[in-house]
């Protein structure tokens, strides 16, 4: 179940002829309402993509009507002219919605792109316009309709990935979500739409959106490699009539986002370990964070994995990095339930430890109390093939 | 020309059996005097190995009379007991000193060590210290001495790395480097010793040192993974009478250390190209050497060099995530000598830009007038394949 799972909510996916593949790349999520209360995270990039330009100022008041996502091209180092595709892209977006009966302004249309960097010239543009009025005729409230929407947001993802849950208290939180590669913090190169009808006013919709994140996409890290592109959108249309307990509805959305999270991470461009590198008995939060990022970023360490090579050593030499607080004399790292490294020293026997596609790495600072988790994938030869060849 | 390029140094190198592969591994240099000034920087990494600890403490007074290193083990999160095997080392070496009529306590031995990180057990230390006798009483100052110096410290090296020049005084600066992987700043795995026979007072040594590391091996970064090892060493003796212009004396100092860099960088585990990011038109100096190290770091831009695809897309996206001073939509990008970005857009078309084995690529930031350049290695099949099976 994906966008269309809560009440309030339509969408579409088809080709619009972006990709040489010839499969879904426009993708268009309407908020039916009654309630158009928006929420909206981007990547913390200093050189955005124009749509993602164009979406913060469109989502700044807290209202949208729609998302427009497109594969095929990520509209981003394109200059003036694709600033203006983005914006043709709302307005064009904007008009076919008010000639089907929904009165409706560009600014109120959020525009979302992904694919190669410097795709977006006049084809790409003819191709997404020509295709909205098509799209937006072909929205509905089914299942269906939901997987189509995000069929057409994937480029190098191998399926297409959704995510929903019903409350106790009725009121449902559904998203899709695509991201294969450049996966790194502030967000990753994901976009993400998650749709509710439960009845949440724009701040605390804000809020519950920012905690979440927080906590799931912003902890995924497969390459260190942070995209121009990154957006997740969160969408009340309040169709629901069930009361709303705020700090229930945030913990849901964190189910939601941790759901897309490790499906994202599973289909890591050519991954073949999914790492969880958790960082316990830390001085903070975000000590723990540091350490476990810091760690997730070794290529040293993410080549080690992919041999299935328990080397502690690296992990160890990349905590020393940090500006985390711990004594460099008693830490403690566990791969696979097996404590290799007990006061930076070896312990228990390396060639105990065994490996399947899931690898857990466990470093225990004794500087406190704090923990956290950031995930990542290994360094392998299919990830060299795959971005060495990407864009030829 | 190596560390006995200079008046006042002899050197060895032999086998201990600290290596399966048989080759020399245990190497000592000597500053015969009459000076024995020393100055020394080491790893910012805070889980430093044992010899950065002993190193550290023994060159703080500013003297030393020798240096001991080995390869074949790093000696590093070996606890305790690694520890007191570097006390050893230096004081076994001390004795024999001593014995053959150099007066030295333990604290005049700074020692290095390289290899795999865990490695430094019974054999380790009983190899090294039953041969430290041979190895004192194996010294010389020939070239060939200088020479078996550098060769008993390399690891996964494919050649010794030594550089000398002499100064229009009449005084020389000679030097050994090692390091092949594991090559990020503050350092870098590297172990350097620089000898000079230039009278230079020991503070004007520390400063030369710091400011001639700080524009040559730290701006090495071939993949973003910090060492526990790191030590640069530069040994005075002060047998030249010429007098020294220390501005001329750092800048000599700086062609050592970059000819050594150089050496390093073209030797890099697994590379295909080596790569030398220059940004320019920045608004300071600490500004172009973020931007450069950012893409230096960008394991999407390193896996596309390899593939020789000119993908400026992941260089812009790489500067966007640094905290300098710039236009997101100024930027320009040249690579091997055709800017296919300019203004942030595309510019000359990507298919004119032709591949060697040494890849130029200089960003323009148009925020003012510095530059500095950062070099590094593409992501390639071979790291990966070095990498995770190194420990094995």
């Amino acid at each position: 179940m994906s966008v269309t799972a809560p009440l309030g909510f339509s969408a579409a996916g088809l080709t619009a002829g972006l990709k040489p593949s010839g499969t879904k790349d426009l993708s268009l999520v309407i908020n039916t309402g009654p309630s158009d209360a928006v929420a909206a995270v981007y990547t913390s990039n200093r050189c955005k993509a124009n749509p993602v330009l164009w979406s913060q100022k469109a989502s700044a008041d807290g209202h949208a009507r729609a998302v427009v996502l497109n594969s095929g091209g990520a509209n981003c180092y394109t200059g003036d002219f694709g600033y203006e595709t983005t914006t043709l892209t709302a307005q064009t977006t904007a008009e076919a919605l008010t000639a089907a009966g929904t009165d409706t302004k560009p600014e109120d249309i959020l525009v979302c792109s992904t694919g190669l960097i410097g795709v977006g010239g006049q084809g790409f543009r003819d191709a997404i316009l020509s295709h909205l009025p098509p799209l937006v005729a072909a929205t509905d409230t089914t299942v269906e309709a939901g997987q189509d929407a995000a069929e057409a947001i994937m480029t190098t993802d191998t399926v297409a990935k959704t995510a929903s849950r019903e409350s106790t208290a009725g009121y449902t939180i559904g998203g899709m979500a695509k991201g294969a590669g450049m996966l790194a913090p502030g967000l990753a190169t994901m976009l993400v739409v998650i749709n509710t009808d439960a009845k949440v006013d724009q701040p605390a919709l804000d809020q519950a959106l920012r905690a979440a994140t927080n906590q799931s996409f912003d902890r995924l890290d497969t390459d260190g490699c942070m995209s121009t592109n990154d957006t997740v959108i969160l969408m009340s249309s309040g169709a629901h009539d069930a009361a709303v307990d705020t700090q229930e509805f945030t913990s849901l959305l964190r189910e939601v986002c941790l759901d897309l999270m490790h499906q994202l991470h599973v289909d890591a461009e050519g991954a073949h370990h999914d790492i969880a590198i958790t960082t316990r008995g830390a001085a903070s939060e975000a000590d723990a964070v540091e350490v476990s990022r810091s760690v997730a970023r070794s290529a040293l360490f993410k080549a080690a994995i992919f041999g299935e090579d328990p080397n502690w050593g690296r992990v160890v030499a990349q905590v020393g990095t940090t500006a985390a607080a711990f004594d460099p004399t008693a830490i403690d790292v566990t791969i696979n339930g097996v404590q290799v490294c007990k006061a930076s020293g070896p312990y228990e026997d390396p060639e105990r430890v065994t490996f399947e596609r899931s690898v857990d790495v466990v470093i225990d600072l004794h500087a406190g109390t704090d923990t956290a988790t950031v995930w990542t994938s290994d360094l392998t030869h299919d990830y060299v093939e795959e971005n060495s060849a990407y864009s030829s």
